[in-house]
């Protein structure tokens, strides 16, 4: 069996070493123009003509959990998709979506700003019951964010494409019930694979049916958000302010306004990183059910997109 | 039934209001000198006149968690000490501990002022393993925080005066075992009650002892803290940092280090705030359980001071 690793942006040392170390009875090498055939490819963001040499290939692991990107690119015939699912990237997205939608909620962002300015304020408590928290999303991501903002007590909405039941949410699918999903949430927190059907779904439209002073929360792709509209929205006061990991462009070019806008708070594409420990040991797994000829969790539906 | 009001800072008219809804067979009033003598009295940092004229007094409900203020006063001899309960402040706390750890542990503020420096970087991900938490005090508030933050799956240590047993997490009791919990520990969230034995508990002795590049949280009073030994080993690199929600003095004088100290995140006494609402509900539920002869939660120690 060989493995070829082609990831743009991870140091190949570590993965090449921990791959081997999984899986020992696999050649595991570098990708380079012209490598022998081989069974299995890591990937990040790898180049065409990697994907154009190898037609082989039985499958590719994205060592992300979203694969828009992978999406675009002309793909060997036969192989499977396969996204990383989890690998300690849930709990990563709820403690980054559990932190901002806090933040917002208790205005700490604002107390922190009062004291850095040497002031020592007072604001009055916010009531949980008007602060309902709509989670767009409901996959693996979706549905332990959900779960850890209702640990704080929040009411939570869920939407998703087809119809899902997730225990004290309530859940809406599907373009019929968007609005409703929307009407009745004041946080928004976008944790939608990127399609097709989503590209740019957070526009004036959607982000305007939020309750009034709404808050979004962007942590799933930068092509989601139709960014003039935000800004339109902010500016006109319906929205109080948003926290966006990704951007359309990232990083986004210097003269971007969101950057230094006062009611956007930034990170860079930094929610649920990949750990690499995690993301070996998952990967070699599934590369074992494979070879057994069992099915494994987290293959890609092409046409669907996710 | 008499009941008498008497909270500084509070706003007595929803309070008034609420109670006499809550117990419509009681005569409530706001306390003032001369007061025909009460059954119950509902206060917050209250006067020693108003204590002393008011002898009789079966029972006094403070309207926060902490009566280490109270306990520094002459309190009428038969009265019993009641603290709030929860009374929607642990999810408050919970919020608030969660959202600064997360900060820390995953470099969000480093993120969010590079961004605003017009900066988009990377740093390497944390290992959850290599960041126990270690909490102090194992009462209502301590151990829904303990709770909170095993579902980000942080490894949870808990110190307290006495032994308790906390599902999940690593307990340890009594000054004797303080040195082994600090040093498995390199978050520490203060939530102790402040009595003769934890002021100063946070000293360059304690704090010293956290695993290195150690970080506090204080969300219990500023009289726990040493706050020149904080300062001395923020400036050794012996601790990266603190979120100090209370203070000695607050607020603080202008000329306070604290005030802008890089290191320092500060908020104004304000991880827990007294929702009325909740809290009006529970004093009047108290009260008829007193009624009644039968025993109540939150009755203070005044041995023990907590």
């Amino acid at each position: 069996m060989r493995i070829l690793f082609h990831a743009a942006g991870h140091k190949p040392a570590p993965w090449l070493e921990g791959l081997k170390a999984a899986l020992p009875e696999a050649a595991v090498a570098e990708w380079a123009p012209g490598a022998p055939p081989a069974d299995y490819a890591v990937v990040w963001a790898p180049s065409q003509q990697m994907l154009d040499e190898q037609p082989q290939l039985k499958a590719l692991f994205n060592t992300g959990a979203g694969v828009d990107a992978l999406l675009q690119l002309r793909l060997p015939p036969h192989a499977q998709l396969v996204r990383l699912d989890d690998a300690g990237m849930s709990v990563q997205m709820a403690e980054f979506v559990c932190q901002a939608v806090i933040r917002h909620f208790r205005e700490l962002d604002g107390y922190e700003a009062d004291m850095r300015a040497g002031k020592w304020s007072f604001r009055k408590p916010r009531l949980r019951a008007e602060w309902p928290v709509g989670v767009m999303g409901l996959g693996v991501l979706g549905a332990r964010v959900a779960r850890a903002l209702q640990q704080f007590e929040f009411t939570v909405n869920g939407w998703s494409r087809s119809p899902r039941q997730l225990e004290g949410v309530r859940c809406f699918a599907g373009r019929g019930q968007l609005d409703d999903f929307l009407a009745a949430s004041r946080i928004l927190v976008c944790l939608l694979p990127l399609t097709p059907d989503t590209e740019n779904i957070l526009d004036r439209h959607t982000l305007g049916r939020l309750m009034p002073g709404g808050y979004l929360v962007n942590a799933a792709r930068g092509r989601h958000l139709v960014e003039p509209d935000l800004l339109a929205l902010l500016e006109q006061g319906q929205l109080a302010g948003a926290t966006l990991d990704v951007l359309r462009e990232e990083p986004p070019p210097p003269e971007h306004p969101f950057w230094r806008h006062p009611r956007i708070t930034l990170t860079p594409h930094t929610s649920a990183r990949t750990l690499r420990d995690e993301s070996i040991a998952q990967i070699a797994g599934k590369i074992r059910a494979m070879e057994r000829g069992e099915p494994v969790a987290g293959v890609v539906d092409r046409t669907r997109g996710y």
